[in-house]
């Protein structure tokens, strides 16, 4: 196995984990900055015919893992790491699909970021198709969006 | 940073990458195993409820990494490689969307293979939202694609 390396910094709005939107209905508009490290620079060539990147990142103030998580979204039912967006994964790999609304360079402006200020990241992506919405079935998270729908 | 981890490997019907469906129009429809190892079994609660998953993987047979890809879908003409899908990143890690058909136990049957056999991986999230089709521009990708049906 590899170990993973910085290719860059996010520099974002959220100094802290509890400035995050979370929970249901949370939206992600936040604007910032992918900043590539200039070695990586190259890498970047012909990204800005892309509305859409897809953000590989480190979980690096996560400490550790648990195989159940308790996701803010649905606080008193219990899931599996896998079938949530948990931090404390056994890889803390984190994924944001971004919008990308302009290039300087090796700095990326995006909006949509929901990382912390100063996450390494680890890789970036073209966001390339969709699954049409109407083919998408999304378990525990539905039933807690209709559950608080109903309060 | 951290050293990844396998919490599970593919089963697919690729032994080698010559194998894989590549370049414009090529589909993904292959059907194939995510064996988790026993110790990850429990962070697999409650996935059976989503149609559709993030699997995170190693590129574990790429050597090294360039800045430069050139991609079969566009042969002509170099991108960066953070503009591409190829194997050569500095973080080698794949991402491929795949359709959940059952589970049991510790084993995932999917649909939407493009890993070879016995590839490392890396993580599993819900596929959770779509962005509507035609909000996405796929930049030099969706040129190649254009030029491909003229010819």
């Amino acid at each position: 196995m590899f170990t993973a390396q910085p290719i860059g910094y996010i520099r974002s709005p959220y100094k802290e984990t509890s400035a995050i939107p979370k929970g249901l209905g949370a939206k992600h508009e936040a604007e910032g900055v992918i900043e590539l490290l200039r070695e990586f620079e190259a890498g970047l060539k012909d990204i800005e015919g892309f509305t859409h990147l897809i953000v590989l990142w480190e979980f690096d103030r996560a400490d550790g893992f648990d195989l159940i998580a308790h996701p803010p979204t649905d606080a008193k039912r219990p899931h599996g790491v896998f079938a949530t967006r948990s931090p404390r994964r056994p890889n803390p790999i984190g994924l944001t699909v971004v919008e990308l609304l302009g290039r300087n360079g090796a700095a990326l402006h995006v909006r949509g970021i929901d990382m912390l200020d100063g996450t390494p990241v680890l890789d970036i992506k073209p966001y390339l198709s969709s699954i049409p919405i109407e083919k998408i079935k999304r378990g525990w998270l539905a039933e807690a969006e209709k559950a608080g729908s109903r309060e």
